[in-house]
């Protein structure tokens, strides 16, 4: 699998990987070893701070991890990883070491507990800013703390998860950029 | 502008529709007339009842609406409606009436007093079940009382917003059922 290079990005411009909607990986720090779990209930909540909401059930063994721990990481797959993404999303951190099993590589990040992921094309280090709703919706507010995007011309494609196994894969992108007013852009 | 018929769809499975995260126009009644506004930020929450959760900034003309009215429809525009997405989401309900301003048409709902957008090939009916989080967050939780989808092949073409005046279009879908836990589909 192909590792990135990352650069550090904007925080507050994460909304151009994450509004689109496309299953993440979610990364936490275990107490023997790294997690992972597929997300798909996320959204972007403001932009400074940066803010994403997302929706962890509370049987996923990463919702203790993410309670115990504070922080997370938000990584992107692109579709080439489509097969690990279920597999990643159909075992649990509990008796898997998903990241030995499925290949891949746990890098440190700057500023939480929780693991980047080599083999994605961008990872947002987040802490837990508000866990006010875990206990009625099993809802995180995150605040995104540091972005690692790689230099890519192109965004690669995405997937992003319609139920029923199937996924919705990233098709062009277009611009409408001159219909805009400048104060919408 | 294409009009759908739509038919009834089940309420616990509209994640079908929203978890690929496309851009969707929120309509609501208004004092005079009814309003729509273009959406980005949103997330499935819950599947019964079925819970959508979005943030809708205190600036928008619908915020206030949807506080005093209680309901909302979600719509689903296609990739074909894209530069009416941008034009709706350029211009403030307060002072332009734009189901008529870009030849929208408003049909009644069954649940609610927000209208129905028939030019959207699904249309979601919601209340709102929780704004404990409207005045932190501009978080509104909603429930979807009824829903109504045409009854398509093929999903259309959605759009998906980068920021920036861009937006991301659907691809095609691919399936990995074979692959999934029979509990996790």
């Amino acid at each position: 699998m192909r590792r990135y290079e990352k650069e550090d990005y904007p925080v507050d411009d994460v909304r151009r990987f994450l509004e689109p909607g496309p299953v993440v990986w979610v990364s936490t720090a275990g107490p023997e070893r790294p997690n992972v779990m597929t997300m798909g209930w996320h959204m972007v909540m403001e932009f400074t701070p940066s803010l994403v909401g997302c929706v962890i059930a509370r049987g996923n063994y990463s919702h203790a991890l993410l309670r115990e721990q504070g922080d997370c990481v938000i990584n992107l797959p692109s579709s080439t990883l489509v097969d690990t993404v279920v597999a990643v999303g159909n075992c649990s951190g509990a008796d898997t070491d998903k990241f030995a099993a499925f290949g891949l590589t746990a890098e440190p990040a700057e500023k939480v507990s929780a693991p980047l992921i080599a083999e994605c094309f961008a990872s947002l280090e987040c802490r837990v800013a508000d866990d006010s709703w875990v206990d009625k919706y099993d809802m995180f507010v995150l605040e995104v703390l540091k972005a690692h995007v790689a230099p890519l011309k192109k965004m690669p494609e995405t997937v992003h998860y319609t139920g029923s196994g199937r996924f919705q894969l990233s098709g062009r992108t277009i611009s409408r950029r001159a219909m805009f007013q400048p104060e919408m852009l």
